[in-house]
Formats: C-alpha cells, structure tokens, sequence
C-alpha cells in the first residue's frame, strides 16, 4: 500500500488501560449493572443476521412485554438510549400539523414538546409546577380543549421525582379519538405499570435504571391504534433510523436489514429482563416500595423533606429539598469524593433546589439506603 | 403497594441462560471483539456526568482525531449505530431544499438518498454500476451540472467492496463551494483514510468493523466549514437525538446534559482504539492490505473471482462472485453450520450474486484467511 501522505501522530494518544471507580450509582440513572447483566454484555460477538441471536430478539421481544404488561406485536428495543426511543414514538405518528398535546410539569415534557416540534407538530401545552401531577378532570379540560391526535404524560418524572396517575386517562383519550403517549423511562421495572391495561398507545423507556442494564438500548412499544397511525402517513416518517415502519421488518418474520443491530447490548438487556421475569414483577415493585419508605424515613429522621407529596412520590426517584444555606453542589461533590457514591442534582425548575436520589433495579437494596443516609449525614454535619 | 389489575404472567419467559456460539464473522460486519475490548465493555459503570467518564471522553475524542487523521473539534461518538451517525451528518446540514448530490454506486449511497430526502434535501444521484467508482472528472461533471450544497460518497462501498478514490474530491468540493461528506464505515481502521488531508467536510463510521467494538456506537466528524453551515441553519435540526448544536455542548466544555452517553459502549469504543493507536495506523493499514492480498490469491486458487478489480477493491471486504450454478444462501449457511464461519450475502444489485468476505480489524489475521479458504473449499465440493 503506497500512499503519498504521512501519517501525524499528534492525536496518537497513548491512554492508559481503562479503569473505574467503584462507584455507587445513586442519582437519576445510569443505576449499578448487575454481575449477570455484565457478564452477558461481555459475551461473544455474533452477527445481527445470525439465527441465534434472531431467537433472542424474539425472547426480548417477550420478556419486554411481561415487563411492560403488553400484547403489542410492536415491542422491541430501539438502538439508542431512552431519549432515541422518546423520539422514536413521536417521529412516527406525529404528521405536519398534527395537534400533540403535552402534559408539562418537568424537564421531560419540555423535551417531549421540543422533539413534537420539530417533526411538524402543532405543540399545546398543559402547565403544571414542577413536582405537581396532572388530575383526570384537568387532562379532561385540555383534551376538550385542544382536541389532539396525542396526548403525551410523563409516567415518572425522573427531574421531579413525581408519578402521574394514568389510572382512567387511556379511556379519556378514546373519548377523544387521540393517542395516549406516555414516558416510562423512571418507571419500567421499578413502578406499577400495565401498558394495556391503562390503555398506552405509545411508549418507551430506557435500559440503565429499573432495568439495571447499561445505557445504550431503549425499550419502545406501540399499540395497534398507534400502528393504524403510522401506517396512515401521507409521507415517510422524517427519521430514517427510528422509522418503525422499516425497523417492524428486521424485528418480524422478513428478518430485512435495516441497520446492524447493538449485540452486546442487546444480549445485555435481555439478560435485565430476564432477572425482572425470575425476581416477578409483583415482588419488583414492592421492592422498590419498601426500600423508598426505608429511605424516606431516614430522610425524615435527618430532618430532610421530600419535594414531592407522598402520595405522588416516585418509589424509584426522590427529589429532596436542599436545606437552606447548604450547597447543594458541593455536597454532592463530597459525597462522590469521599464515599464513591453519586446522587443528582436538580434539573431547570429545580436546579439547585433538590437532590436526586435513585433507588432502582439492582441498586434498590437496604444496604445502599443505609450507606446513603449514612454518607448524607456525615457530609451534610459539614455545612 | 395495592394495585387492582392483577399481573398477566403470560409472557413471563423463562428464557435460559444467554449463550452464543464461537462465531469467527468474516462477513460485512460485526467482526469479532478482541477480548480487551470486551472486558473494557463490561467494566463498572459509572455516571455520565462522572468526571472520570468526562476525562474519558476527551480521551475518545482525541483517539478519533488520530484514527481518522483529523484536527476537527467536533470528533465524537454518536450514542447510536453507524447508521446513527450516517443520518447525523445529514440532519445537521440539510436544509429543506438543498441539493444534496449522492454518488450511487452501490447499497449505501441509495441509504444516503434516502436519508438526505427526509430532511427536505433536493437530491440528485450520480450513478455506476454496483462495484465500479467515480473518476475525478465525472465527479466534476456531476458538481457542475447539480451545483450541490454537499456532495456525498461512499469511501469504502459496503455492499461492493470497491474503495471510491478520494484524492482530489475535497479541492474539487471547494472550487464549487459544496461540502463533501464521506462514508467512511468499511474503511475506519482498515483502509488509508485522511480526513483532513482528502478536504472531507463530514465523515461517519461504525464502531464494529475496522476498529473491532461491538455495534451500538459511531464515529463521528465534522469540519469547521460544515460547523458553520450548521451554525447558519434557519430552523432547528429536524431530529433532535442527533442535533449536534446540542451535543456539542455535552462534548464540550459545558457538559450540558442531553442524553445518557452509552458508558459502557463508550468505554469499548475507547479500547479499540487505544488498540489502534497502539499498532498505529501504517501497520494497521498494511495488516488489512496483507491479509487481503493473501485472500485474494487463495480465491483465484480455489478459482473463484473478485467482483470488483483489484485496483479498487477494499482490502476489509472482498465481493466474490458466486460460481454458477452454486446456491450462495446454501453454501454461507453450510459454513455457519459446519465451521461457526460467517461470511455475507450479496445485497440489492448483487443479491446471488456474490458473498462478501470481511477481514477487518481484530479478524484480518492469517490463520482467519486461511480457515476461511480451506473451509469454502470443502464446503464447495458438495456444490
């Protein structure tokens, strides 16, 4: 091989063997990965054509649906995170002018009106405060209002740490002729959640918290109405790697290239979906309960307070109220700095208002509720 | 936690432990993952905020610029496949109504059409034949006649196997005031490859080929003049997981949260081209092209052909023409059964008509080539 140009080796890095702290992933997500869900991530490489791994797809596909509590045929995993899936239920059912209404009461509805938006949307808005959750009779009023083709909730809002009530609104939305849409990132695997039951259009959700699967995959399903949406479209959907309508053929019997799928990453979620199907999903969710009132009592006893009403709290996510004069930031800081253990802080609305607390997926145990409280107390006798 | 709805067990698999086969994936892609890359997969997670997981990323950055010969900032990896990235380079720079002129010749170029459509793009095609290139000149015909906004190639054709030149593309692009955007996925880590030098304004690969990670997460490139065609939009980017005026900010110096980066995949990104640095490119290089060379002379041995002449074929992915009267499906799929090979399917233009060959990155080695002669050769006696 003769080629005239020689080679600059100024970027030619030679970085160290990688190594990580053993941190304690406590904040909003990505949540520790289980031993299990590592080791299937690390397994051989195969083809995305390879019949192995086309049964694997098929066992996700069900496993994915026990987890959601689904029958919809369309229940895959996109080949991005959460937000890759957010904008996949919204790039293939949303058409130029189409009304989508937005239940806005922290940072992911704002996200989920930005995304509607720039697929042509006509984007309305119901405002809540941060923290709040919507009540059926106010969804009622803007559905009246508005008339939408989509209704899109925030399940859990993982920058508020709040849970909307969904019991009753997918029949709402059939009164009103329009799509229920709703994101579960903070709630699969960890919240009661029953896609058909509630009557979800559409959904999605990510890997990395009640799944304890690394970022990087992102479960997405779609009711049969929502297909008839899809299938309806005057034009193509205006994203190519998120177009359900090519993507139903690699993941149906057709077996059509579309893109090479993430393997590992797969293999690695099916092996989280596998751990929720042998845990159960009734002891999953009273799990993530317990653990929550474990740490909302310590919370308590610290004297801190929840920025959200009890009976609205998220069991997966707590938002708690910085004290007054406490910097919020730097006790983070410490607290990664001296004992591995990460939290968040708050998001827009409540940036430098609350903390973030995540007990999800394999992180929701006692030991992590003890060391937490146990770490935030010590710290915080520093401010 | 009381809930009315009981929990539907029917789809509770009892899915049993994930195993996989030995697979040697001497087809298009994915190639098999070096086990320093694999363990780098499934180290701890950590938060994508982490200023660890940040220093890594600068780190990745700085890799990337070596890999694809590049001083451009914005080198970063797209949380997606390469088709991720592939639609990443355009949704950023298309506006509705630029001409965007595509060289066909060849599966992906079609993809490109596709893509660069959906994002209101005036797109016009340049084509040839599936295996042959485009000359300088016909390149200037094509610019002349079409006056593009950007002109798209493929570099390294993977459905052909034919490696388009590129020397004289990127002057030619600036004396008619058009970007030039190169797909660089067969290529990346396997075949001489100068961004900076060949004047390419944007480029995208995958992580699974040349460079030997698992799929899930894609090179990407930009150069200031794309930067700042991005910078002059009139409307926001129509896709808002790849909006780069978005992501930059995360890349940078802000650290502005977008999406939850894939860690792990990011950390096997970093692996395999820590690995790349380490060989460096010009052994790199003459690795592929050796192995390749020694392929080639064991099919004409076996008396089999290449489909693309040897003065432009790829040395990571040879097209070979099926014999006639050979069922191709029939003998990949004996290989796969007998000896765990993997080789590929013709696509499009060359569906049965050839297999593709891949020997890239960890895989172009010569006890690979060997095996693969030996067993196509006992797998086409029965033929």
């Amino acid at each position: 091989m003769t080629t005239t140009i020689s080679i600059n080796d100024s970027h030619r890095l030679l970085a160290k063997q990688l190594d990580m702290a053993p941190r304690l992933l406590l904040g909003p997500g990505p949540s520790n990965v289980p031993p299990r869900v590592l080791q299937a991530l690390s397994m051989t490489t195969v083809g995305h054509l390879d019949p192995l791994f086309l049964q694997m797809m098929d066992e996700t596909q069900t496993l994915l649906r026990y987890a959601w509590q689904t029958d919809n045929p369309m229940t895959i995993s996109v080949s991005g995170t959460g937000s890759a899936a957010m904008e996949a239920t919204l790039a293939n059912t949303v058409e130029p002018g189409d009304v989508v209404l937005v239940g806005v009461n922290g940072y992911f509805g704002h996200r989920l009106l930005d995304m509607a938006g720039r697929y042509g949307a006509d984007t309305r808005k119901l405002t809540k405060p941060w923290g709040e959750t919507f009540s059926l009779e106010e969804l009622r009023i803007g559905l009246n209002c508005h008339r939408p083709a989509i209704l899109a909730l925030v399940h859990a809002e993982t920058s508020t740490g709040a849970c909307q009530p969904l019991v009753g609104v997918g029949e709402l939305c059939r009164e009103f002729n329009c799509l229920l849409l709703v994101d579960t990132v903070t709630s699969l695997g960890g919240v009661p959640l029953f896609i058909d039951e509630w009557g979800i259009d559409l959904a999605y959700s990510c890997s990395q918290k009640g799944l304890a699967c690394p970022p990087g995959i992102a479960p997405f399903t779609m009711s049969p109405r929502a297909v008839e949406k899809l299938q309806q479209r005057r034009a193509k959907v205006a994203n190519w790697y998120l177009d359900i309508s090519m993507l139903c053929q690699y993941w149906g019997n057709e077996r059509t290239y579309h893109h090479t799928a993430p393997i590992n990453m797969n293999y690695a979620l099916r092996e989280a979906l596998r751990l929720v199907a042998e845990e159960g999903l009734a002891a999953v969710w009273a799990r993530h309960q317990a653990n929550a009132e474990l740490l909302w009592q310590g919370l308590a006893d610290l004297g801190l307070t929840c920025h959200v009403p009890k009976e609205f709290r998220l069991p997966t996510l707590t938002t708690v109220t910085i004290p007054p004069g406490v910097d919020g930031k730097a006790v983070a800081r410490q607290l990664l700095q001296e004992y591995n253990l990460e939290i968040g802080g708050g998001l827009g609305e409540l940036a430098g208002k609350v903390w973030r607390i995540g007990l999800m997926g394999f992180n929701s145990r006692r030991e992590n509720v003890i060391l937490c409280l146990s770490a935030l107390e010590r710290v915080l006798k520093n401010f």
